[in-house]
């Protein structure tokens, strides 16, 4: 019975008893990140490059907590940034300014402003358009801005179409025949110093030869810009590795780096890649109590406090999330796992095993380190859960619950 | 040109001028209500029942903000509540307590007491696990509670699956055979009062005749509550009415009224309804600037500044905004207009006809008054984005943007 907690899904460290002890101390629902699990992720990702000159910037939109973030900076970490907001995040926890990308496919000018500002590693740019914007806003500042350009491979990652970011009816990125004109427009421009090249076909990626693929395409564009004395210095691959939810086979850092290593023989250049989800997703859990269990005509819900306002990938991509009882391993068969929201979609798991539940249990929502906090609202003026990290054993807070006050205070003023 | 907006999304006060003046003033993206298109629904729903003893309750859960609310309890509105959250909200705003009712699947036992102890109208229970634990607060506190049992029709309302609520299958309710005993053992418990029925079928309906039949079901349970000389006061006739988003047609108050009064020939009974989306939905728009125009291999992408996180209906339902642009009409085609977030999942509209964007032209989305701020988050680090109302023909903030501080307030002390 307590091995069913060795799995994949899981940490070793986060054990039914201290989850349990989580629960009662800081109150459901609640997040639960184990950093010594962050970091032994991280590791592998280095490891794997080891040898080679890499950066690993994490991908903050997985998991945004300051307390997540400066963990990974105190291992070396990069970052990966999304937002004037995120920079600010990744600032703020102790990342190193260079070792900070910028990435997005909707930068406005105060934020492109600020990011040259603060001297970043390069902003990877998505546009022709948004390059003319960065060099814009470089000229005005009279410094010269340090730009990737994200090229989109046309690639079928084979993930879900929300998270496919690589075919060429996506937003993301430009053509190879555009970037070429983008990076020759950029070296001959005062205030751009086109010193990267970026790609990133998804999200939740388990199958190697796509990212494979997507080098090689690449590296040959990347080997054509060189023979235009074009110094691309990064070869950005983006991020997206899958972890398991289920019984998903993931791609393993070694088998990653060798098939991305096999791609960029010859090439002198740093690899940046953009993990989230591979860092965090596995190293978090959401705890959520079972407030009554109810039959509606032969069909059994589970209905805990946790609803999709905490955790919405469950109704926005379908997405699975095993879930286990702390207390009881004991089969009842299957039953939905459903929030006190007013909607059909609130639910955390359909057709989820689970023991006869009592009243006050703990269930724990696995993989639920990416995309769980970080996507949260206050849908139903619910307050947003609190978060705790495990290290050496012990628990701690790393953001408070939200209160009622909290939840008005920028609109209470104007009533 | 200017008749465009002469059209069921959008409500006469919110003229181009109004609406490019508020997006000047206040920044983008943003919410603009129309609180006399607010009133001008309220209205006409309570019309509809006029002659009746009806309360229109409305569901705060469409649209929270203090300001919108408060504009109702001046309407003399009752209020929907699903969390302690949302009673709160209510009562801050001026809605008497005697005119809130709460709703919701998962009460918790600190919201069952506060909802006692307020003294609200009564309180709507979905399963006889929760009955018992309403009884068990009520008695604890010495003093009886007032409730109302949701019965589940089992009836399709023909609406997106998310928010089709009558089904025997969806978590909300009981069948009308439980609902016999529940009311039995209401009826003979020293701390329930079983005061009102209610049924609500699903969000967005816009056929009348899943109604019909669902008060006809309701309608002759109550029959038969009545000659077990249980005293059923209320008969909460949920909510759900559907608005225009494309070319739907709806149903009038008028004929909602008719179809609901025909089946309660001879009941004595107060109607409750609890309408959200009918008075809020197409009484608001979200305004959001465009930051590029880029087409990638011959699709046309109008990238914005507002996001899933601002306004998720595009993603989470698959629903359908209008979308306007304010300055020039002119068509130019379809587009997608895509947020900034790194998801090919983040668009507010798809196969979109609009005139050829340039930077900084502001976007209406149409009947964004429902749902859209109250299921907003701060995905990607992004702020969420100010409200604002209009009233005779001005326009006043009632909900402040959020600042990057406000996002780490409850982080940043354990850094």
């Amino acid at each position: 019975m307590e091995n069913v907690f060795n799995i994949p899904q899981l940490s070793g460290n986060l054990r039914k008893e201290l989850l349990q002890s989580a629960a009662e101390q800081f109150g459901t629902p609640l997040y639960v990140y184990d950093l010594e699990r962050i970091e032994a992720r991280f590791n592998a990702l280095k490891q794997a490059f080891a040898g080679r000159k890499a950066l690993v910037c994490y991908a903050l939109k997985a998991n945004s907590n300051l307390s997540v973030i400066k963990k990974l900076a105190s291992l070396e970490s990069g970052a990966d940034c999304v937002s004037l907001g995120e920079i600010k995040r990744a600032v703020m926890a102790g990342i190193p300014k260079y070792k900070i990308i910028y990435s997005g496919v909707g930068k406005q000018d105060f934020e492109i402003k600020e990011a040259i500002s603060l001297g970043i590693l390069f902003i990877n740019v998505e546009s022709k358009e948004e390059m003319l914007r960065v060099e814009a806003c470089a000229r005005e500042l009279g410094i010269s801005a340090r730009i990737s350009i994200r090229v989109n491979p046309d690639i079928d990652p084979q993930t879900h179409p929300y998270i496919s970011t690589g075919l060429k009816e996506n937003k993301f990125g430009v053509s190879i025949e555009e970037a070429k004109g983008m990076y020759l427009h950029a070296h001959n421009a005062e205030f751009l110093e086109p010193i990267g090249i970026h790609f990133h076909i998804g999200s939740q990626l388990t199958k190697l030869k796509p990212i494979a693929e997507s080098a090689q395409k690449i590296a040959q564009l990347t080997q054509s810009l060189l023979a235009l004395k074009i110094d691309i210095k990064f070869f950005d691959i983006g991020g997206g590795i899958g972890i398991t939810y289920s019984d998903e086979s993931t791609i393993s850092p070694y088998d990653y780096a060798q098939a991305i290593l096999a791609e960029l023989r010859g090439l002198d250049v740093t690899i940046v890649c953009e993990p989230g989800r591979f860092i965090v997703g596995n190293s978090g859990v959401f705890l959520t109590k079972v407030l009554y269990q109810k039959e509606n005509q032969g069909k059994r819900f589970v209905i805990v406090d946790g609803a999709m306002n905490d955790l919405i990938r469950p109704s926005l991509y379908a997405a699975y999330h095993q879930i286990l009882a702390l207390k009881n391993m004991e089969s009842k068969g299957e039953a939905e796992v459903a929030g006190p929201i007013c909607e059909s979609g609130d639910y955390l798991g359909k057709n989820i095993v689970l023991p006869h539940c009592e009243r006050g249990d703990i269930l724990a929502v696995l993989s639920a380190g990416a995309y769980g906090f970080s996507m949260a609202s206050n849908y139903n003026t619910r307050p947003r859960c609190a978060e705790v990290v495990v290290e050496n054993g012990k628990i701690r807070l790393v953001r408070k619950r939200e209160s009622f006050e909290d939840l008005i205070a920028l609109e209470k003023e104007y009533l």
